[in-house]
């Protein structure tokens, strides 16, 4: 079993995985093992993963055989188990806490595609539903206090899969990145009394300069501080803390721009390589009211090297004005494209 | 010029290239620029960098000539510039400051060598005092509040050039990370009346089982919340908060250390790429003599992707005990082919 450690100084927790530790040869043979296999999240494949969780399948289909068009599995290597008691305990001047947690994938096709993008938008609202009932779910077990849902596309953001799928990673304590987010919006709020995110929405909306995408229930726009070229961000109109609160007309909506974004880098750079992070309430600790859930969508061109390991800070040589600006002229070839693909059909 | 964004939910700051931003076609082409090129550090090359800064160099030997073996240059490309004024300014509900800061190159060797570890002690005794150099010199100007000097060796670590250099960026603001440590270094010293770094040392050295090198003023170990696999610290065995103070006995000690720590990563893993990151006090701020200084050598094996970028947390495959003793492992295997060098020599 794995084990969460605490950094002293810091106060940040690792995941570290005792059980099995990864020697220096692991990592010479990493490259090679992942060549000349089967991909095990095709159809047909489903034996070569841990039994299934949940799916979308057809009715009458078999749990682990064929006939499904999302499934979720555990992790064949979990980062962390499910197994286990959540107290700290102490070693020496360190705090520890068994690796308790979830880790599971979610397949988001039964085709061996390479992105979410190249899915139907009824394929992607599925997508999202399949993270909304994880999330329901797992929400039951009080030990976990923190369910991140993650997207990792191209071995440079982490893919070490090429099959379309995400994954999600349930955890004992509240994560660093969530308490400073939720620190930031009360702060705010006690100097506005507003939330700080239904602002950037409708001053960003009013704006323009940055905006990818003004949708129904969504604004799709580059954070005024993107860290990243192509940084793209997709928060709900309305004020909602906690994703599994989402509603029919909302995962709808999302699913449209969600897809649109993707094919848009997709057209501006072939097989960008990004991150579609989750933030979310915390569940099982007090109710985060004031916190508001968003898509955070992170291409990954640029390196994180020394100076942002060492500083925290970030260099992004891309202007979020610039990216707003490419995506939406992106968007109007993107149109062009599908308007003649229409009349090619019809044709 | 570029400009320092605040991301006014997390507090985040963020450098902008607004001058020349980048577009999607300018990352197409950054693989295929990089090829077929003469390397601008080589000696010969000077006149393909900005004027330098400073240089070890031959008596005699003139300003951007031959002669020298250290040599610090301008970025060529720099992420912050030294003019202008580092006052806060408001952007709507955003803060924005001009991007002020210095980015400079310390070229490590006059060779076309691909790693610190393949130049001599005396070499990087020299790099050493180069960077305390550069840090006494720039804390001159009031407007800078950290010096950060680090390392990428290797693209995946973030190096885009082969030749071994480090680089510094000075910036306007105590970066995060550091705001971070400082706080748990306080909070530590309430509640115990000692510095956690130096109990962290002492225990660690009793311990034994994460030190990989106990050196006469160093202590090189595997720390306890490892985020990387192989990540090791070196850390003064004395309290001293500020780099900038270290003595020449230290430097000679130091330059071993780091010497012999790379040089056993790249015989455990051939051309591993990493980070070496120097976390030290800030400057032109309350003096922080709480703080200890220490380098942090991050081997990037794992990637960070959508579950580091989202929680802060990270996962490690390599538990730090058996880091240290395949370190140590390696050490023996190291000083064996030494001495067999040396018979070698005398025959």
């Amino acid at each position: 079993m794995s084990e969460w450690r605490n950094d002293p100084i810091t106060n940040r927790w690792v995941v570290i995985a005792t059980e099995r530790g990864k020697r220096p040869f692991d990592y010479k043979e990493i490259v090679e093992e992942r060549q000349n296999k089967e991909c095990p999240l095709c159809i047909g494949n489903e034996e070569q993963t841990p039994p299934e969780i949940m799916s979308c399948r057809e009715s009458g289909s078999l749990k682990d055989g064929p006939g499904w068009w999302v499934r979720v599995v555990p992790n064949k290597f979990p980062a962390v188990s499910i197994k286990g008691e959540s107290d700290i305990f102490k070693r020496g001047i360190y705090q520890v806490m068994p690796g308790v947690g979830a880790h599971e994938v979610i397949v988001e096709s039964s085709d061996h595609e390479p992105g979410l993008d190249s899915q139907t938008e009824k394929q992607i609202e599925d997508v999202i539903w399949v993270w909304q009932e994880r999330l329901q779910d797992l929400r039951k077990d009080v030990r976990l206090k923190y369910i991140q849902i993650f997207k990792n596309t191209g071995s440079t953001a982490g893919a070490s899969l090429e099959h379309t799928h995400s994954q999600l990673i349930a955890i004992p304590q509240v994560p660093d990145e969530i308490k400073k987010e939720i620190k930031g919006i009360k702060e705010y709020a006690d100097r506005h009394g507003t939330c700080v995110f239904c602002d950037i929405v409708r001053l960003e909306s009013e704006n323009q300069e940055r905006v990818v995408l003004d949708s129904d229930h969504f604004l799709n726009f580059a954070p005024f501080a993107s860290r990243f070229p192509f940084e793209n961000w997709i928060v709900p109109k309305e004020h909602q803390h906690d994703f599994g609160l989402i509603q029919e007309k909302q995962v709808k909506d999302l699913a449209k721009v969600l897809r649109s974004t993707l094919r848009k880098m997709n057209m501006m750079i072939k097989n960008i390589p990004y991150n579609v992070v989750l933030h979310t309430a915390p569940v099982n600790v007090l109710e985060e009211h004031q916190y508001h859930w968003h898509l955070e969508i992170l291409p990954r061109l640029t390196i994180m090297a020394g100076f942002e390991l060492g500083t925290g800070c970030y260099i992004n040589p891309t202007p979020p004005e610039v990216a707003a600006q490419a995506f939406r002229e992106t968007e109007e070839i993107y149109e062009f494209q599908n308007k003649k693909q229409e009349v090619f059909h019809y044709v």
